[in-house]
């Protein structure tokens, strides 16, 4: 069966959130057939992005946190905020920038990540959500 | 059949024109024999990307282009344009932070999109382009 | 068989390095059997990224590392430097914006990059590293 799709759902803080995904994703994989192939992961909605990072609390806490800040402030002004009397524009801007998957090759049963080097849901949104992350693998 | 390629051509405005690709994707997709499988959208060229976000005016016209100019500017200095007295510096730094893919997965015949989430192509060049964008699905 | 990986090593000199590798890919990708699917290519580590670009020096050398050092400055603070004692707290956060992998088409034999399109390793880490790029197609 070449083509296998598991779901993450979690509840974030929102906020710049970051979730550590890998054991969760790990777990999955396991549950399925396919040994080696490309797993995708991505998030459902436009306020939230994937990537990678060393999952320790300097970076995903502050560091990331910040950076994003700089690069599209809470406090900027958004033309979305004034069309839906919404909150939310810089969540947008971020998740567009980072974007909404990752594809990490599975080998042997394995993601092939580096050490210190884990998948990562960031939650750029205002309030505490509700997340759907879709992973899929296809292979063999 | 395991891999169907599907190809999308379209006019742009450039200058950060933003292009919806849902309905175009979903179209081609129903065209193919693949229910389940992952869905590659890659961007021909190095000065536009490929992402998502909530597709309405305020964040397609105004933040996320504000954002961008912000992040690398129009009018700020690249060697790039000395090289090659082009005047499109800001567009290739700019396509290379976001990336020229995404992948989404394709369950039951359907993207797992959220509701106010559409595939979006950015097109960073400075005049208006002919693109070609590929789409590609891997599955059963 | 409907998958094959491969694998890139590499030493870089760090400190935004930009590699080309995409004839290492091609190369690869022709030692293959598939002739049709999908590539991606991912990067071990978290001080890394994997984007596209026009491989020119005016742009590799000098536009989009300005462009990353503007947006997470070397000199900035970074808690996971405090953390750890560590220097390369602006090379994660550059890595996790732009991500750790692509996906490109491949048809026929070939990728679909534009002509001034190269695959490219983005190393953000502070000195020479010695880099393993995950190269893989799923396909027919």
């Amino acid at each position: 069966m070449p083509v296998e799709t598991h779901e993450i759902a979690l509840e974030t803080r929102g906020n710049g959130h970051i979730v550590d995904l890998t054991g969760e994703i790990v777990t999955r994989l396991s549950s399925g057939t396919i040994r080696a192939g490309t797993v995708t992961v991505f998030v459902v909605g436009s306020t939230a992005s994937i990537s990678t990072t060393e999952y320790e609390p300097g970076l995903v806490r502050h560091d990331l946190v910040a950076a994003y800040e700089r690069f599209a402030p809470e406090d900027g002004e958004y033309e979305h905020e004034k069309t839906w009397h919404d909150d939310n524009g810089h969540s947008h801007v971020r998740a567009t920038f980072t974007g909404p998957s990752i594809c990490v090759p599975f080998v042997e049963g394995a993601l092939t990540l580096g050490t210190w080097q884990q998948i990562i849901l960031l939650d750029f949104d205002t309030r505490p959500r509700q997340r759907r992350i879709v992973v899929q693998v296809v292979g063999e």
